[in-house]
């Protein structure tokens, strides 16, 4: 490598450079850490498709769904080994605010997501704060270990609606992060139902071992009913980011039922907030991780607790970052795409 | 007595008929209560203007929110003494649905509600399911003892937020529950801000010491941030049942806060559901109390943590119980009217 590396830098206009970069070295409190692999997350192809742009600028490295190796440590950081296989946990908060202070540093006021307010992964050499790094056993795959970061959002999901083992799961929304909760959720013993509309992701479902209903082709509920006595799904988690996707998740919620809002709902929905209170149901939101998230997604994907083999539908070498872009834009079979950077 | 004794019926038609009916006695597993006090709730007026005329009918002796004495004991029931002060917890659940197999009998499938589904307290004596019955300290006065099935309500909500002591309430609504969760509120140790656009609740609110805010006048909003550094509230309690009443409740919502559904809402509103993802909100429906809130009710009824007297705007003898819901359909100031219905 010497002073420089590779790196893919957005461009703005669904564009990427791969171009050489100064090579950089962790300074006081810092990690370098060598990318094997990076997966495509949904907001990255929102930057692609030019609707982060006023957030991330024209000269950024985006990506942070990443696996590596421990390249080098900074000044006053110990604990790390270099050539440790290593995971970012991409979230650096200011310490300060009313939710750090009260130790919900995952959703500081001022949290700074790396891979999108700083640089990211889809370059050879990650420079991040120490805090961030989780150290992989050594016998896991770096292309599996690319999943972490997605299935760590999945167990956030599921630790907080507090799903016990034979509990009733419904996943509303059976896209890359509904599977991968619904993954978890029955890990985690969850007796799990995905509903979509969508038949090639319904197949997808099916063949992962899930029991599925497409709402377009029947009466949801009724169907959840069936399934549970007339009592309803325990649990519920809203992925689907619809209005159909909200009326469903109090339609199919049973009696103090927990639902996790997983979707962003960029509009306000309507809700029927009858139900909530007339059947007291719980209504808890859910964002991105915490440590202990990390460190159980570790331990899933570590013990094969998500089918990463079937998840993992692309990779592609850096070099053909743009067209992998261009053909998980494109692709309705594609549930997780990865970009080999490093090798 | 002897063989009949007073009621009040409804009629229908926003009409009460006060009349001698055969007396009741107690049957195995059942008590007998001599009424005391009974209160006129929020439902009652319902019943009153005819809402709920296809489920209670025309021959319903209504009211549930009472005080008295055990009167009687039917077979079988052991634990209570003649003349010892009690209150009746007004739910009857089947015990074999999925919300009472799963331990919540206080919302059943088939929960009964007495004093509307069954003859209710605005009688002398009133016959009811022993399990209903909680009994009183000796010294409790019995018309501030007629606030414990609303202030338990009220114990319901604070528990199911798991407010701790020093920690922001708002409390939007200023109406008759909204000052008893106000008060109970307090009376856990919370910081406690009534919301209400009415000026003359917010005087009464303002009258048991309460901070106030119009959200009619200013930024209810900034008012909560310049409260509390920013942070906004802890813990919010939903009391209005109006679109400006949800819109605030995540506005003034600190990062991670329990907001509890206190509210009937029977539209369905717009909910900024992104704030419950960005911010990890919760959104709690609580509906009725269990036994424990009775309890709560009871200790803090006795210790004097609801203002009782200030709470307590009228007192009415049975025999003008149609005055008694016609005064307080007209009065902007009354919180709550009881009905005397012994002695
Ligand atoms: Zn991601
Ligand atoms: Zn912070
Ligand atoms: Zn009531
Ligand atoms: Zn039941």
């Amino acid at each position: 490598m010497g002073d420089t590396q590779t790196a893919a830098i957005y461009r703005g206009k669904k564009t990427f450079t791969v171009e050489e970069v100064p090579a950089a070295t962790p300074g006081p409190g810092e990690v370098a850490v060598r990318i094997a692999y990076c997966g495509i997350c949904g907001t990255d192809m929102h930057v692609f498709h030019g609707n982060m742009d006023a957030r991330v600028g024209f000269e950024r490295v985006i990506g942070h769904e990443m696996s590596g190796t421990i390249d080098a440590v900074g000044e006053g950081v110990d604990g790390f080994t270099p050539g440790q296989k290593a995971v970012v946990r991409p979230l650096d908060h200011c310490g300060d605010c009313p939710a750090c202070k009260a130790g919900h540093q995952h959703v500081c006021h001022k949290l700074k997501f790396l891979g999108l307010d700083t640089n990211g992964a889809m370059q050879e050499v990650w420079v991040v704060p120490a805090h961030t790094i989780h150290v992989l056993p050594d016998d896991l795959k770096l292309d599996h270990a690319a999943l972490i970061e997605p299935v760590a959002v999945a167990c956030h999901d599921v630790r907080l609606s507090g799903l016990k083992a034979g509990e009733d799961v419904v996943v509303i929304g059976g896209g890359p992060i509904g599977i991968l909760v619904a993954m978890v959720a029955r890990d985690a013993g969850g007796k799990v139902v995905v509903s979509e509309v969508n038949r090639t992701r319904l197949a997808i479902a099916q063949k992962l071992g899930f029991d599925t209903v497409n709402p377009a082709d029947c009466d949801l509920k009724a169907e959840i009913d069936a399934r549970t006595g007339n009592k309803g799904a325990d649990v519920v988690f809203e992925v689907s980011g619809t209005q159909p996707g909200v009326d469903a998740m109090t339609a199919v919620a049973a009696t103090r039922a927990r639902i996790v809002m997983v979707a962003i709902h960029a509009q306000k929905p309507q809700i029927d907030l009858f139900q909530f209170f007339w059947r007291e149901l719980q209504l808890i939101g859910a964002r991105v991780y915490e440590p202990e998230d990390y460190e159980k997604a570790i331990a899933i994907v570590s013990a094969g607790g998500v089918d990463a083999d079937t998840v993992i539908t692309d990779v592609a070498p850096l070099a053909d970052i743009q067209k992998a872009f261009e053909d998980l834009d494109r692709s309705p079979t594609a549930l997780k795409s990865l970009i080999k950077v490093g090798g």
